[in-house]
This record gives structure tokens, C-alpha cells and sequence, in this order.
């Protein structure tokens, strides 16, 4: 049994994904952001960053818990432990790995950032402006990806795909749209009616609930 | 022998001193960012993200080239061809990653956007402060994690270490100091004294003249 320590966003819903992709038994653990709850000196103490999610996993009870912030690393971990959607070896592992921080460095910080400026009760026109700018550039990155591959990391799903998903699944909150990325639209269409996928999702929203 | 398209810059330099670490041979190909080479369509071609550094790895003929963008998938590729500075499993292996990926997510843009500020002409002072806040709240988590343990993940160096030094070397042009960071000042200054990092750091600088 694993433990995330969640709230509903973009970047806790990676996990349940991955654990319901894998078929694996976990509790979620709702983390208020709305109350400052991972500001707290108890969830600092799992992840000093202060950010949601966290798994816990303990289940090799002689190397104690594995307490684990990080969204992509917590993908890397089960898909390592499970030996699911991560290539074992060759260049399509590294490929996923390329996607990951590309999504950590770079498609994940432009949809936060557009999504700070969203919220705003009145947000600068040049700041939304420069904010969905980004947004788009690493769309369009994406799509030029996905214009050659089914998936991020090449022709089978992987971790990337999830990794990517949790934020595209957003892309109406901050004010995007994928018309002009018809390759990440049909991908993002298809992921989202994945059986583990709409699992996850109700999972996931109902902690804000 | 490794192939290493790269600039005089943070992200590109954490490749070197990798490859110098694994005693790896290795070629730099200079990609001039102040003419906009990363933006060419034939860079483009290797990494559709328009970013330096690429690593092309020949040394498995039957796989083909594998091209691969994004400095820490880049270490992680190295770290597990060579079985080095990267533990094969464990809870220490996961700790990598969870700092690999807050330094892509966290610490990495932190400085990057307080460089992109430090750099204009004439900045505007709530921006150069709002650029630091971030970067000194990201020095504080790894200088929690440091003040806990030797290096970045554990007791031990790791590609990790190699990732944060690579953005951490350069805090002084960003106009950070290390000063209210003891755990991080004192890390710095042993890793920035590793024969392989001075060797790496010569060679990438060399890259800008």
C-alpha cells in the first residue's frame, strides 16, 4: 500500500495515474493548499520544497520508508519497482528520461507560471500575454514530438506521457487551447479515456472536494 | 567518444564535468547562443526545444545515434552506461532523482529567470527581488538537504551534486551570495575543487572565446 500526500493538481495527479496505470493498491492523503498546508513543519519534514505530491513507500521494510517528493521521480520510482512504462534499457530510455526534464524544465514551469498569472484578480494583459507564450512554445515543442511518435518517448506510452498529461489536462485553466496543436490534441483526447486515467482524475479532484 | 553540442553556460557545463568525473573522451561542438545557433533548424533537428547542451552517443552501432537533449537526462543516460555516480537502486536512488527533478523544476529556473533579469540593461527592482526571493528560497531547501547529509542525495557525490553545482557555480552573476547558506557554501567549495570539475569548468568556459 503506498501513500500520497496530495492535493488536486496537476502535478499530484501523475501519481495516481501511474498507480492505477500499474494496478497498484495506494491511499491518498489530502494536503489542503488551499489552507497552506504544505507550508507546514510536518509535510516539510517529508519535502523540505514544501510541494505536493509526496509518496510514501514502505514497502521494503528494511530500508525503512522511502519518503519521495517530486512528481517525476515518483514516477520513476514505481515504474522502476514494477518494471512498467520505462524501458529497461536502449535509446528509448533515454528518450523518456528527455522528456521528463523537459517537462520538469520547461512545460511544467511555462503552465504554472500561466497559471499564477490566470488566478490574478487582474492580471497585466503583457504578463498573461508572455506567460501564454511560453505555454505555447512548449506546446508546440511537444507537438513536434508527437507529429513523429504516438508518444512523447516514441511509440509506446510511458511516464512521460503521464508527466506531460497532468498538465495539458489543465490547459483550459490557464487559458490555452490546442487548436493550434492538432498532434497533442488527439494524443491528449486519447489519454484522457484511458480507464486508469478517468480513475485517477476522479481520485484526484475529489480531494478539493 | 562522446559528442557534445554546448555553450559557456550552467546547463551545458554539468555534461563536461560529468564525462571528466567518468573519465569518458568526449568532443564539445560549440553552439554560439549569442548568434542564435540553438534556434538554427539544424539544431533544431536534435533537440526541437531549441536548447544546449545535446549529447550524441555513437557506441551502441545497432541502436543508431541516440540524440539526446536536457543536461539531466543527459547525466542519468552517462550515469547508467558507466554504473557511476548514480546508486542502482535503493532509497538513495530515488533521493537522485527527487533532486535531479527539483533542481529542473525548482532551483534551475530560479536562477535562470534571476540571470534573464540581472542581464537587462535596466531591471526593474521588484523583479530583480521577486528573481531572488526564489532563488534564495530554493538555496534554502538544498541547504536543508546539506546540513542533513554530505552531498545532494546521501553520503555520497552522485549526478545530483553535479546538476545543482552546475547553476550554484554560477550564483555570483546573478547577484546571490552564498553567505546566509553555510551547508551549500561549504559544498560548493569541495566540488568546485574536484579535479574533474576544474578540467570541466576550463574546457566549457573556453567555449565563449
Amino acid at each position: 500500500m503506498f501513500e500520497v500526500h496530495a492535493f488536486a493538481t496537476p502535478n499530484s495527479l501523475k501519481v495516481p495515474i501511474a498507480l492505477e496505470e500499474m494496478g497498484l493498491d495506494y491511499r491518498l492523503v489530502p494536503v489542503n493548499l488551499r489552507q497552506g498546508e504544505q507550508k507546514t513543519a510536518a509535510f516539510k519534514a517529508m519535502n523540505p520544497n514544501g510541494k505536493v505530491p509526496v509518496l510514501i513507500d514502505r514497502s521494503v521494510p528494511e530500508e525503512g520508508d522511502l519518503v519521495l517528493g517530486e512528481s517525476a521521480a515518483i514516477l520513476v520510482h514505481l515504474a522502476e519497482k514494477t518494471g512498467r512504462l520505462l524501458p529497461k534499457d536502449g535509446p528509448r530510455r533515454g528518450k523518456v528520461f528527455e522528456q521528463l526534464f523537459f517537462h520538469a524544465s520547461g512545460l511544467s514551469p511555462a503552465f504554472l507560471q500561466a497559471f499564477m498569472v490566470a488566478i490574478q484578480a487582474s492580471p497585466q494583459p503583457e504578463a498573461k500575454a508572455l506567460a501564454l507564450a511560453e505555454v505555447e512554445r512548449t506546446l508546440g515543442v511537444l507537438n513536434h514530438v508527437l507529429e513523429r511518435h504516438s508518444y512523447a518517448a516514441g511509440d509506446e506510452y510511458s511516464i512521460a506521457d503521464i508527466a506531460h498529461f497532468g498538465w495539458v489536462w489543465r490547459h483550459q485553466a490557464i487559458g490555452a487551447t490546442l487548436d493550434k496543436f492538432p498532434f497533442v490534441a488527439s494524443w491528449h483526447e486519447e489519454i484522457a479515456t484511458r480507464p486508469a486515467v478517468v480513475t485517477a482524475i476522479e481520485r484526484t479532484v475529489a480531494l478539493a472536494q
